[in-house]
């Protein structure tokens, strides 16, 4: 089969890879659709070392399964594969299961490939009339969906007196909007600084989109804020943005180190939320919140075909998207 | 009046003061018993730019009322003076209210005093057979329940299952494992480096007293992790000794830098919350709490007279007290 493969940092090759069989382990599943995520931007770089090249990358995926018994099912894949025993998996929060893997970390060659294997277990089928690109949103979704509910569950204020910020207007920010508004808040801000993309955000749903730039973000003024980038920049401007006894949901991998304002924190009782993928339960609700039209037409991406995949990456990187997320198509 | 006044870096001064007046909006004390906090010491210091020199500080007090409707009662003072009228304080919040004010930051002169003023609504009556020394210890004791009770509610397992880690064995170190007990945890472990006080810690309450610099503490292991000290080093073990999905309670003031993991928190889900003080129904549980004896027998205070306030201080700073607490006697 022909897949997009990551060859070392800022190397991506579309070439031959051997194409996975079935077994009484896993499912095939052709892929139509397979997005771009961020964490995919991270490894291009060389910036993951949980994905050493050469690795086929991509783990937003929706196509139709080519073996066993649910054969001929348009699916979209929950590509975290949990152990199901440990404690962790027991108590409904397989998202930290020790034991997870990934589809796009080694064992597990990812999606942008024509074709992928993964458990059975791990299939949703979609309704006839949900696209695969649409599909393919599922994951990125679902992700957001985890974070806002963590992030909502942990605030004092009733929801209707709550102003949340996300930034960042990548595909994190702008679902985790959508899941804001979805869930129940009002008032929702995203600081996107690419003009091109913030127009486009401006464009997607009932949000406020700021230039954290040129137009400053306000000291002290939500109740809820999502860090969907996660550098030191990004924590810092969560932390001095958030009210006292508010939250922050911090979703990014961007960096490691600084931004986070510990002593503020402190002194104004404010809350830190790690947050990582979701439960099989989000991932359910999300599912069939893209199929009833909770998120609005989700007609956002850019479609390339995968075949056109390194120059996708080259672009994102130089800023010249504007789209907050591109699909490929194999 | 005599007073025990911070007049500079590492230095305090037994000394007259102007005694205060009773008026409408206050009421006075004579303070029979008032704690030396971690708070004191950051001040004492010179750390601590919310108490500049010359100031008298401390905001540990009980005593006995001596102006208004209250005149004779015996009573704990809630040091904190909240405005009543902001947001958080009509949510029940007054902790972050924006007004607030200290006792032993100005405006307000604090407790290490013979008398000091607050509003009467700041005063708690004691039972007659409740101790001035136990009741100077509802302040700390009420941060501690606060900060568990927080704590508490963020995690998603059952308490019964729950392992806690406090790190310090100061006054806040040993009222949060004490509260750890009292709101339902089973496991609790404190870790404590200086030996002498360690063997005081262990000796107060069904605690594992761990030495964090001879025996390493365990990674991935504690459901909850109270950080009672807030420096770096420390908020580092919280973030690698806290399990995956755990919560991380910060309430000490050490430092404000590094420390926190925030891609551990990340990836594996964590949650950091920062806390600061307590609500009036924490304070009212905690003086409810000491009558009852829900935290024992609380006799691991050392009283000394307020005249020897200064000693006290460099000797806490030299690590020559054993004790989790110095309660002075004006």
């Amino acid at each position: 089969m022909k897949a997009l493969v990551y060859t070392g940092p800022k190397s991506m090759a579309y070439q031959d890879a051997a194409t996975p069989q079935p077994s009484d382990e896993v499912a095939i599943v052709k892929v139509h659709s397979v997005g771009i995520c961020g964490s995919d931007m991270h490894g291009y770089l060389g910036h993951d070392d949980r994905r050493p090249a050469p690795l086929i990358l991509g783990h937003e995926a929706a196509g139709v399964v080519t073996s066993g018994p649910m054969t001929g099912k348009r699916v979209t894949v929950n590509p975290m594969v949990t152990c199901l025993e440990c404690e962790a998996c027991q108590e409904g929060r397989p998202n930290i299961c020790p034991n997870r893997q990934l589809l796009s970390m080694p064992p597990r060659e990812g999606a942008f490939a024509e074709f992928l294997e993964i458990p059975a277990r791990n299939l949703t089928e979609i309704p006839d009339d949900m696209s695969f690109d649409h599909a393919a949103l599922a994951e990125p979704i679902a992700v957001c969906w985890h974070s806002v509910r963590l992030g909502i569950a942990a605030l004092s204020r009733p929801l209707d007196k709550c102003r949340a910020l996300v930034i960042g207007g990548g595909a994190i920010g702008v679902g985790s909007a959508l899941c804001l508004k979805a869930q129940g808040l009002k008032a929702v801000d995203v600081a996107e600084p690419n003009q091109r993309r913030a127009d486009v955000v401006a464009s997607i749903g009932d949000f406020n989109v700021i230039d954290p730039i040129n137009d400053s973000l306000a000291d002290s003024t939500y109740d809820l804020v999502i860090d969907a980038v996660g550098y030191g920049g990004t924590r810092a401007s969560a932390s001095a943005t958030v009210k006292p006894g508010g939250v922050i949901v911090h979703i990014g991998l961007g960096d490691s180190g600084e931004g986070f304002d510990v002593r503020r924190a402190t002194l104004q009782e404010i809350t830190f939320i790690g947050t990582y993928t979701y439960t099989d339960q989000d991932f359910a609700d999300t599912v069939a919140g893209i199929g009833s039209g909770l998120f609005g037409s989700l007609d956002w991406a850019e479609v390339r075909p995968l075949s056109e995949g390194a120059a996708a990456f080259s672009d994102i990187l130089s800023g010249a998207v504007a789209a907050p997320k591109i699909i490929l198509h194999p």
